[in-house]
């Protein structure tokens, strides 16, 4: 690995990098008692980006939020709520995102351009204003600047998530301590009471919204846009970033000599985030992680890692401990990039498998005892070039046919 | 639908039509004492085509079966073995292909390149080539013309399916009377103790091979590949035409006034093979029908049927009998295919539940009668265009996660 870096912060969040602060509470959007709204305020204009689905089909609160950073990449909150999605919802689900951002710009005293609005739950169903409105007049009382406020926050984004998702690093620019961190929910890819993923990533570094949103685009292309729990994408899927400049670092550009490292940084706590969201994927017993390499690209890598992440087949054999390379190298196989069918290495952890695409004899107590534990690792190398990448999952459980057979009645 | 232009032949099977044999027993690729190797024998040289899995890697079958039909086009038999798909099976797995191609050309008296050869079952294993050439022996004894020729043929191909699949219809042609039959198996599309799909046709029709090599793929785009189970796609799929032409119809050509009665029927038969192969997916307690209509193109609209008869929420969702139309639409949103997301109508069998892409309020009791029925059938209208597609599909089930995750232990 070379030098570190940067350093984990164990037990950080959102409110760890200077200027920000963060709050939930119950208001009434999901049917049990748990927080289901959520924000994110900063107490400068953060420079922001962001990145949305790319379902046909997007809900309101994200045009809301595309606009807002659309005038200058300035934000100063971010309101999200849980257990209604205002997705498939028309004129009203529109009027509805914009009412939130603006009656939670007038609570929080900051401009309505500068706040942005995500949802998720239930589609195709109104949002209950007047109890969000409650919600939002309450919400100023709720930030804290402590972990108490990133862990109400966190709360107020699950759906049918177990756990809460958050990823804290630091790092030294110019001299000065740098913090990110993140947030995150997500378990099903999509469906109408739950599910969704979202994203928020802040940080006290100093760096221009344009810069901050391409690497937040590249970025989400080796993290969020490398995990499949179903294959399923959300109309509401939506990863903002926010950062303060607080930590005073001089700017952050792709020459400065610590660019890398706020870029391994950043990668790191959007990594740390879309690995959490496939272990705790519906019913998932356990994470999978794909390892490509050898391909002819990284495109073709990264193809062929979710094409194998994504096989039911291949799911199903790592939820049973089963070495079914079989199943591995025709998920290979029908992956659309180009392989060399003569010479594919497989390896479980440590258990070669296959070697030249031929079949290696390998002991079947060792490989179910590597298969039963909590994290998977398949290998894949093609031999044909420098091509690699990784992709993460989940194993296909009966609880997941249970939770998505039965969840809306 | 106006003039009926075929007649389905109820009990029919590949013997039916004129100059056809057909048989199977037990060689011991197996280890119930169920069939495992089978043939089809025509008594004359048949025109001949065949389409293949789309997967990089193919099983040592193809290659041969390929080989054979380069020479002219031209089939005599085609031998079946299930049990083993002789897949990843190296320069062994090519010689053990080749063997049984010439085995059995010099069992019934044909010549080798007038063999086509597959198999199916599990991969990276080499074939008992003693059991099989002793299968082979015994095989001339058990050919039939009858319908027990061909049901003897439907077991021997089966694997993890739990029906066999049959379809035969007639109609009359320059006064001929003309029949169409298919034997077909699958369930998973992909595993390597059983599954792939593997189809068989015969027709006493006069028609060239080449005209019949077109057809075949025409009508493989819109019955074959048009179904999903999983997802995954085997190493060993294959479609195999042979026609007789003992019919004595004036031979085929476009132009001809009942190629497109011929074409109807065929395509009927490869129609209800995928259909039953859908029907019959692992675990599946019902068959999913999904319409497309309204698109910018055929090829939007296939790509859209697909998208959502892929989903495993959707999947999920017929499962349990949930009219879950937000799934619907979020498959339909991420096809990568062009919508109109203000335009969208969906209707699950007769009950509407989406219009201009709007909720509309529907009778949850009778949606729920609906989707508990054995066949479920999911409408979409794009309101754009004219491309329409059909796709086939089953629930996803606690039964398919079992059969996966536990078969090869």
């Amino acid at each position: 690995m070379g030098k570190q870096l940067f350093e984990i912060v164990e037990g950080g969040g959102v409110t760890t990098p200077k200027g920000f602060q963060a709050g939930g509470l119950h208001c009434g959007l999901k049917k049990t008692d748990r927080h289901d709204l959520g924000v994110i305020l900063c107490e400068v204009p953060a420079a922001a980006a962001a990145v949305y689905t790319t379902n046909l089909f997007q809900a309101a609160p994200l045009q809301v939020t595309r606009e807002a950073l659309a005038e200058g990449g300035i934000l100063r909150a971010v309101l999200v709520n849980s257990g209604n999605a205002n997705a498939c919802t028309g004129a009203q689900g529109d009027a509805d995102a914009r009412a939130m951002q603006a009656n939670a710009a007038a609570a929080l005293g900051v401009g309505a351009s500068q706040v942005a609005v995500a949802s998720t739950g239930v589609i195709g169903e109104l949002l209950k204003m007047d109890r969000v409105n409650t919600g939002i007049e309450n919400l100023p009382g709720r930030l804290r600047s402590d972990d108490q406020g990133s862990d109400d926050f966190c709360q107020a984004i699950l759906t049918t998530d177990l756990v809460k998702k958050v990823s804290c690093v630091s790092l030294t620019i110019d001299g000065q301590q740098v913090t990110i961190a993140g947030a995150a929910k997500g378990s099903g890819m999509i469906h109408p009471n739950m599910a969704t993923m979202l994203g928020f990533v802040t940080t006290d570094a100093k760096i221009g919204s344009p810069l901050l949103q391409e690497l937040l685009r590249e970025i989400t292309n080796v993290s969020f846009n490398m995990i499949t729990v179903d294959g399923d994408t959300s109309t509401n899927d939506m990863l903002v970033a926010m950062a303060s400049g607080l930590a005073e670092n001089n700017e952050l550009t792709r020459s400065h000599p610590d660019f890398a490292a706020f870029a391994a940084g950043l990668q790191h706590v959007c990594v740390e985030l879309a690995k959490a969201i496939a272990r705790d994927g519906e019913g998932a017993t356990k994470l999978i992680e794909t390892v490509v390499v050898g391909a002819d690209s990284d495109f073709a890598a990264q193809a062929i890692a979710k094409t194998i992440i994504g096989s039911s087949l291949v799911k199903s054999a790592v939820y049973g401990a089963d070495a079914n390379w079989g199943r591995i190298i025709a998920a290979v196989g029908r992956a659309g990039q180009p392989v060399n069918v003569g010479t594919v290495d497989i390896r479980l952890g440590d258990i070669v498998v296959l070697e030249q695409s031929r079949p290696i004899p390998f002991d079947e107590e060792k490989a179910l005892e590597y298969l039963k534990g909590d994290t998977v690792a398949i290998h894949v190398n093609l031999n044909m070039g420098s091509g690699q990448a990784k992709a993460w999952g989940c194993d296909l459980t009966y609880d997941y046919v249970r939770i998505n057979a039965a969840y809306r009645t």
